[in-house]
């Protein structure tokens, strides 16, 4: 063993990716002192986004202040990654739902602060823009966004305006003739781990709505607002994203992304898989080291664990996950690239008493794992 | 992967040896289709100690009328293994707990059925006899045994009798020139897995005695009984067994197993080994497979285990542990050649739910390991 990738995903409320990938590399010093332990930690599009991409990658974080997601001024940032290439964004930087705590109103808040940093990050020559969505306090379909790079939204007396989720049903007609052309030269992926329609029972103002603040007679004018401007983008754009999976992320920014910043909407664990060049780094380590709270039959479905397996095993890598729980119908799941699953749990205790001692079950299961491999002389 | 050896301790009040042998082959035989798989389901000494051994080495069980161990004629057993060298005798199956249900008395119970096999087993002209300690229901210090082999125990009058829990008191004196040669020329084991003194607060009354029925005054009664026995072996044998450990197993079988049979105490797991020849059988493994209900610190004691680990480690034989718990301090157990620990909790829950799916998670938790296994390509 001389050269170890490290990319779990986080184990939900007990340890973050970036905690798990730091256990897993401690462990590796010390069984195999001379190996490498390449760790990506896995973001989920949300907040600490553009910190895992760096920590994985190296790079610098930009700081400039731009609009709230009241409209209030404030500093946000993003990522510009080692290779000088590709920006990271995550929208929670500027319309992030602690950013409106005790003030959540999805009606008013805007996704304008993205936008300009989107556009800074544009302007600044990079060819590839990652957006993470997710955590955000908005239900403005990206409008903002798209108005603080250039996109016009008119309203019925023909004023240009910028919507939120209160007003989207004011739009009459949308003009991106104006769209800054940093912004249309750039490729930007939006880093999207749900599946949503833009509207409807499982759009984003009934499932994500309520947690944002809306009652049901808000989330039902959100509905509305997004339900009209998917009419007018596919009149004014040519664009018929009402059932796209994923468009109903994050207060429909996913819509947006796509309709405004010509972004396509990728799982979050293929964008990262590809902004860290996965394949090359893989293509040469002894054994992939990944792993997630709970894997079950559902895991087949996007989730990192999988995403991570079906990369390794192109290139014959073996892949390992380390778990809590180990679910039903997991048969599967070595057909998919898995090697071997392994769960931290190693006394028979309650998810409670589990939870509390998840570093440490999580230290000695990959410490077991690694003496196993360094004494079968691999 | 060619050749598993399989030689895993009871998970106590849930799976037996052999029932976690029988679910380790048949994974093996799902992963590795054509690998030799050797189970050696490991007896403790008590109960199923024959089966176990049958079942590991092959051979026939012998059926033959006995003393019970309240003087009823009984039908008892033992083996002869596969090599027709060695008999496997259980005290369980002519002085065991089960067989006075509802009427226990160690002042009256008797050990005198298991002399009769060791009898009938020397007779048949093995080299060697394995007694099991363990399961009794008699505190005789196996003056019964003793008696059903020739030795003589007189009383005050200089008439012989023969004694029992509650008559050890009036053993004057023993004479053992009437031992029946073919006892006295056969090589006698007793596996004993703990290290109790025959008498005293750790000894076999006080500690065995209300499990088989004695009040705390007839505790008292049968530890000076044993005081005296031990007096008497010592006077007339000049054998000083009062501190040897192990000698208060099985109602002071132990000491009498010595004294009279002149065998030597063993701990279950190193008989085993020996008898089923491991350094043979082990040396052109691949792997072993061992585990215990709970491996832990204390593990290091005697445990099967630690015991398998130590003689496969020699033979530069990777040895891993399916276990139930891991407990603390285990970093030692890698150092007397375990490989790896492996739990078979897939789940946080606690352990009366833990037990009911023990065999599921066995089995998950050993095909995982096979499939590993197989996909590092060993």
């Amino acid at each position: 063993m001389n050269k170890f990738i490290l990319i779990p995903d986080s184990f939900k409320g007990t340890m973050s990716s970036s905690d798990i990938c730091a256990i897993m590399a401690e462990q590796i010093a010390a069984v195999y002192p001379d190996a490498q332990a390449v760790s990506l930690p896995v973001a989920d599009g949300g907040e600490g986004t553009v910190d895992s991409f760096l920590e994985a990658l190296g790079g610098e974080k930009r700081i400039l202040s731009v609009t709230g997601p009241l409209g209030e001024s404030m500093e946000g940032f993003y990522g510009i990654l080692g290779d000088g290439k590709t920006a990271v964004v995550e929208m929670a930087a500027a319309a992030g739902l602690p950013l409106v705590l005790g003030r959540e109103n999805p009606l008013l808040t805007t996704t304008y602060g993205v936008g300009e940093l989107i556009l800074n990050a544009a302007k600044s020559g990079v060819e590839s823009i990652v957006v993470g969505l997710g955590g955000s306090s908005t239900n403005d379909g990206g409008c903002g966004a798209a108005a603080a790079v250039g996109v016009r939204f008119l309203n019925g007396a023909g004023e240009a305006f910028v919507p939120t989720g209160g007003t989207l049903k004011d739009i009459a007609s949308i003009d991106i003739s104006g769209l800054h052309p940093a912004v249309r030269d750039v490729r930007v992926t939006a880093m999207c781990d749900i599946d949503n329609p833009m509207y409807g029972p499982s759009g984003a103002a009934y499932i994500f709505g309520p947690q944002k603040g809306a009652d049901p007679a808000v989330v039902e004018e959100l509905d509305a607002g997004v339900r009209h401007l998917a009419e007018v983008i596919r009149r004014d754009l040519g664009q018929n994203l009402d059932e796209v999976p994923g468009t109903g992320a994050a207060g429909a920014m996913g819509a947006g992304m796509v309709a405004f910043f010509g972004a396509s909407l990728q799982m979050g664990i293929e964008t990262i898989l590809d902004v860290v060049m996965f394949d090359e780094l893989a293509s040469d380590a002894d054994i992939v080291l990944t792993g997630e709270g709970k894997i079950d039959g559902q895991s087949l479905r996007g989730k990192v664990v999988v995403g991570v397996a079906r990369r390794a095993s192109k290139l014959g890598v073996p892949v390992v996950a380390v778990v809590g729980d180990i679910g039903d119908n997991i048969a599967e799941l070595y057909g998919q690239g898995i090697s071997g699953i392994f769960s931290i749990n190693r006394v028979a205790v309650e998810m409670d008493s589990a939870r509390s001692r998840s570093r440490t079950d999580m230290a000695l299961t990959v410490e077991n794992l690694l003496r196993f491999l360094r004494s079968m002389e691999l």
